[in-house]
């Protein structure tokens, strides 16, 4: 069964770990978000596929659920001794990954290819696609003004009232070579529990992979990442809010209205399940917490069970 | 008193941390050569001007003579996971210094100013210039074929056999902005005891300098990188052999034919004294080898006093 999923950071990666321990890592194709990369001191900086990256290849820092395990933070420092601000977590491993990434993209090498070639470094097993070769970047409007989204993220900390989500060059990208391929020829599309605007949202915006989904909308499957009428992580609610929909699981399906055959739910939001239907979205209703691996393997399979 | 330097790395660095125990910072210029500057991983390095700047402001390693003292290893062994070759030594401190250097470069901030800068946030005091913002590169030749300079010096150890040295776009490099200004300024000209043709070389290679210390010449005192008949470190020895000078201070006196007043030697080559004389070149008899601060301070003295 050819699986691909469209991913965000974290959560997916936890999904993703969980269904590589149930079905052959080549039959998996990710399509990353890279609406929330970054360029700091010239590095170019992918962090949604840096995060699945690590943790399919077990270098992830399991605490943190981003960053590899053990770096060091000498090269920040220093930037800081100069006088530098260095708001976003650049550890001295990871550095090595942007230094390799930004010199090949610096000669032209289009991402999808550095990044097969990286995943095939990492040992990865499964394909690993960022959403678009040309450059998406999404950006929160606060009540400040516009900020990058990793401005927002992790310098603001996601403290700042969220207005408006917007991606920026979307209208203009197009999808990386083999995304629209892979979405036609899968047996099952699974959407990870990422933000469904800030990191599936930049995905869908990139021309073409929306019409995908929505052609293969029978194929398609989501996990939400709301439980219980919250984020499980981060700041979905807020920007799911400030793009005026609920934050429920119902909220989940109306953003990928048109696009999905099946939502998996949690228990808690069982009571949800006739207005799903009503959409005409199939409830899965299982224990979607990936507290454990064992979770993330109970997930994945039930996933996969569904999607058949 | 006004004192300009001509300078390579760790061994002119010692004796510019002597001069700084004896003059004051603000009358200090030092010309370094970037003749050995390298470009890796898309970060511009400068080796010759971090380590002057490491050791002035105290942060270098001092067992080695150059890097920064603490540094760790992560980002290159991260490299080296990725597959790739990582001859030349990148410790994380220190690549926070080429990253901060690489963005400036590549926003058309040209070598001087983000030198100026650089010195600056170290708080050096002095003045620290490249001896171009223009790309000089030193290549040697050996058995093998051209070596850029990195190459044969950190990969292969200065262990080929040398047959020549060139200064890649030497003939069209034009001296920083400052350079030909401080020397005709100076009251005393220094040559460093560094290697006279792979650290002195490139900087006496760019049209005009050469020029500028020949005029000022009674002003020029050089400290010799050779002693008793041989390098005090480094491939100083195989260099002058393949340019066709004799590996003593009468050739080094020869190397900087036309350009020296005098030259400081160490006791053990007192024999040479009236050979340099013929030269018309006045020897300063002194022990040069810079074995403690101490050492480093009272050279920097004689060296001082010899130009009043």
């Amino acid at each position: 069964m050819k699986v691909v999923t469209l991913a965000g950071g974290t959560g997916a990666a936890k999904l993703l770990r969980g269904l590589l321990q149930v079905m052959p890592a080549a039959d998996l194709t990710i399509i990353g978000n890279t609406g929330d990369d970054l360029e700091l001191f010239g590095l170019s900086i992918s962090p949604d596929l840096d995060t699945i990256g690590y943790t399919l290849s077990a270098r992830v820092d399991e605490t943190k659920g981003w960053g590899v395990a053990g770096d060091t933070w000498n090269c920040r420092a220093t930037l800081e001794s100069l006088g530098e601000n260095t708001y976003f977590a650049l550890g001295d491993k990871d550095i090595a990954v942007h230094l390799w990434r930004s010199e090949r993209l610096r000669r032209g090498v289009p991402l999808s290819r550095v990044t097969e070639d990286l995943a095939a470094r990492w040992g990865l097993g499964c394909r690993l696609l960022p959403m678009s070769d040309d450059p998406v970047r999404t950006w929160v409007k606060t009540p400040a003004g516009w900020l990058a989204f990793q401005e927002f993220f992790v310098r603001e900390r996601c403290e700042p009232e969220v207005l408006d989500v917007q991606y920026e060059s979307a209208a203009c990208a197009r999808p990386a070579p083999g995304v629209i391929d892979a979405l036609r020829a899968a047996d099952a599309i699974l959407i990870c529990p990422s933000n469904p605007i800030s990191s599936v949202g930049p995905i869908l915006a990139v021309p073409g992979i929306r019409e995908a989904l929505h052609e293969r909308r029978t194929a398609v499957t989501a996990v939400s990442p709301i439980v219980g009428a919250s984020p499980v992580s981060g700041p979905a609610g807020k920007m799911m809010r400030a793009r005026g929909y609920p934050v429920t699981v119902g909220g989940v399906a109306e953003v990928y209205d048109g696009l999905l055959a099946r939502l998996v739910i949690d228990h808690r939001d069982r009571s949800e399940e006739a207005r799903l239907g009503e959409r005409g979205v199939g409830a899965v209703v299982t224990d979607i917490m990936m507290t454990s691996r064992d979770r993330e393997i109970s997930l994945a399979r039930t996933v996969l069970e569904a999607s058949r």
